[in-house]
């Protein structure tokens, strides 16, 4: 390595990787300076620094300010998901994509979703089910509550021509929001949903979008059997 | 907005959040460069990159060396997960750790398992099931095969000691890996593993790491009923 200049900032990566998995930086170890690599290396600090930052995304270093760059000595891996449109998930695997209005009605929600929305006593609010097909099968369902209320353009929106999953997604921006994964056994409305068994394991995930004036919407997504989400750690 | 000094990164992207929500810069749109917002909002450059890297990190814009800057037209949120130790998982959530080893022996792994770890045909590796306890309760169960070819000192470890989870953790860096995310129902193996009914939804990560050498491990980590992975949008 040294005497060969790195032109990126992929093969400086690969040497700090080198470095570490010899343990010739060991856990806990602070590491050479920017400027110390970059002239190491021969390649601008910024290429150093891109490298780096990139391998303290992933949690192998451990970056503080003035303090300098560590060897993690726990790393915490991260894994980043996709989290794309659904019409998109699905045509992006080369399927057909359908979309089919379930259920739509005005209602005051069950008492723990009122809560995680913080909503007002007795307020109703857009309760929407729709189930979105790969092929012509059932690929997920969502059970989606919407806060008309702080959305009220949503009140106008044929969700028989437009999942809200992209209605919401292509109109109303978000500022917070959290997202869950989990697990659940198949019961009735489940298995007649995605026209599977009861008792099978149903990849679940619940999402809920914020904006200043409070919450726009809760979801969950239903998973028909054998979904996975995949990426690399 | 105008005429204010912003100070910090944060406020910059609030402002930013702001013009995207209010559609003052629509989807699609290129927005000012780095050095003209600096100056329009009277901070450091540095200061605006951050902003728009943090929000192109979560998928709001897209940002193209040369091209500049723009709001995305169909934003694929991202969501980064942490992947913690799972000992550092079950006492950060204040419950008491226990690991136990369930079964250990060299053996010629399924076939799916050999090819997916690209093994010599009938190469013997390393199986290893235990059992993550949380409070004396089940939490998950690792199904794992290690390559000891690839990774001979895994061969002096005491495995009731300490869980491969860690031991690998600690001491054989990866350069690559994969994660999957995906459900199951309890069969009667995993029902006697984690003291649950068969049937049950349980939620499963896959994950394979390697080095240059080859696969380094092959897990399947299977937790108890309810469990949930939650994180920020």
């Amino acid at each position: 390595m040294t005497g060969t200049a790195i032109k990126n900032w992929q093969s400086v990566q690969q040497e700090v990787l080198n470095r570490i998995n010899s343990k010739l930086w060991k856990p806990g170890d602070l590491i050479p300076n920017e400027a110390q690599l970059a002239s190491e290396f021969g390649c601008a600090r910024a290429t150093v620094n891109r490298a780096l930052q990139n391998l303290a995304d992933t949690g192998l270093l451990e970056r503080r300010r003035k303090a300098g760059t560590r060897v993690a000595t726990h790393p915490v891996r991260k894994a980043t998901l996709d989290i794309p449109i659904i019409r998109k998930e699905i045509t992006g695997k080369g399927y057909a994509y359908r979309y089919a209005l379930v259920s739509t009605e005005t209602v005051v929600p069950p008492r723990d979703m009122a809560a995680r929305m913080r909503l007002k006593p007795d307020e109703k609010i857009l309760h929407i089910v729709g189930l979105h097909m790969a092929n012509g099968e059932p690929y997920v369902f969502e059970n989606r509550w919407i806060n008309s209320n702080v959305v009220p353009a949503v009140r106008d929106v044929d969700f028989s021509k437009q999942s809200p999953n992209e209605w919401l997604v292509e109109n109303i921006p978000f500022t917070s929001g959290d997202i869950a994964f989990s697990a659940l056994c198949a019961g009735a409305f489940e298995a007649e949903m995605l026209s599977c068994k009861t008792g099978e394991g149903l990849f679940v995930i619940d999402r809920s979008t914020w904006k200043a004036e409070g919450a726009i919407t809760s979801v969950r997504l239903v998973f028909a059997p054998g979904y996975r989400i995949h990426t690399e750690i």
